[in-house]
């Protein structure tokens, strides 16, 4: 065992660069859901519930939903630092709600295009990674909220599962954005087919938008994995988890 | 500045998990490889290098170096644990040696074999994913090579390029795994057409290989995401680090 020396941000200071990383993550972001409106706009003949334009609805979704959304309430805690534990928690909490029900929307919408068009469902590699993504955050959040917003878990049970929760939430937004980059090859191929080789304009705005997700979830996980970007512990978490620490490790507390 | 205390698993011990993961790890990444061989085997008529035969080589070569060995690359320093840091070091230079030549090999079947049957080069998403993440993968072996293994760069240096290095190599692996995706979806797309969705075996296969792809991405992160597992440093690195930070942070150094 040894001691090492840390330094820590006061909870009042923000890394400098941060918030640039945060803006650019969010013109980022934005220029992907505009580029897919665009694309659909152009290309596809725009957005209707009703008529086979309904099949738009679900790349928009889809992106708008589990890509844009869901990345954004991964920041929440870089972007949120001073204000209560809690209110950050349940921003992040309500912001996953806000993607999973627009999600729902857009895979309400494919389901229902293909019904309508008697097309086969759940057969493509998109479509099987897609459901398991969607099953996956919806059993991240259930357990993230009986963890962290039910009352009932313990301290020391939260801070075992916080490591995994981060894990497999930043996981679960890679494959979603890996995800959606399959499904834009998947539109691209069954409509362009071998006009695809030719620089059709289309092509290359879907490939363009494909480059833009992959900048996205890099840039979002950039930020994540900056630990000195990580939202500071307030002073009554602090000792909280010191008081925490004497008690179950038998350590003496760190010198101040 | 607060102080704060961290365990320290001595440089001899290994954590009790970490042997399990590693070995599911590599399982996965071999069946990975099997699978994709299976797959040309069974459903593309195998391979060589004359003959339309020769586009089989790109999945395979792709799939052994970009993925397998890369992913295997990764794992060195938390597989090789009480070695010597420049043995190892070097062992992790040498495997990416290998596998940027594999994936070189890979890369000239596909481009003779477009050329040879007169097909456009470069304009598919799959296409422009693998050209940027190769590009990158060789600016980051040379960035490596150029602060850790080569002489000249200064231990501060080093230490600041470190956590940098560590990202970009996650995110290009990651980057590997979706392209591999994307290329076996356009596979899979211009061979069966509309016969993908009547659940053809080949298309199941594919499926299923493009979720052991996904798998073994998620498991190398997870080995590598575990703070407990990091590789312990050596006293000697210990010693020269706490030199480091006492000469230019002008903090006493910890008490041991």
């Amino acid at each position: 065992m040894s001691w090492s020396l840390r330094m820590e941000h006061s909870p009042a200071s923000v890394p400098a660069a941060l918030p640039y990383y945060v803006a650019f993550s969010q013109l980022l972001g934005l220029t992907v859901v505009a580029v897919t409106g665009a694309w659909l706009g152009l290309y596809r003949g725009g957005i209707a519930w009703e008529s086979s334009l309904q099949f738009n609805v679900h790349p928009l979704c889809m992106v708008i939903g589990m890509i844009f959304l869901q990345g954004d309430a991964l920041l929440v805690y870089r972007v949120f630092r001073r204000e209560a534990k809690r209110t950050t928690k349940i921003l992040h909490g309500l912001l996953h709600v806000f993607a999973f029900i627009i999600a729902l929307v857009g895979l309400v919408a494919v389901f229902d295009y293909h019904k309508k068009k008697g097309y086969a469902d759940l057969y493509s590699l998109h479509s099987w990674c897609g459901i398991l993504v969607f099953v996956l955050y919806f059993v991240q959040w259930l357990v993230g909220f009986s963890f962290f917003l039910f009352p009932g878990a313990s301290f020391s049970l939260r801070s075992r599962y916080r490591p995994q929760h981060i894990f497999f939430g930043a996981t679960i937004f890679l494959f979603s954005v890996g995800t959606a980059l399959l499904g834009l090859k998947e539109a691209l191929l069954f409509k362009l087919g071998s006009k695809y080789s030719t620089f059709e304009p289309e092509g290359v705005l879907a490939n363009v938008l494909g480059l833009l997700l992959v900048c996205f979830g890099v840039v979002v996980l950039y930020i994540l994995a900056q630990a000195d970007w990580k939202r500071p512990s307030q002073a009554e978490e602090q000792a909280l988890s010191m008081d925490f620490k004497t008690l179950t490790e038998g350590d003496s507390p760190s010198p101040q």
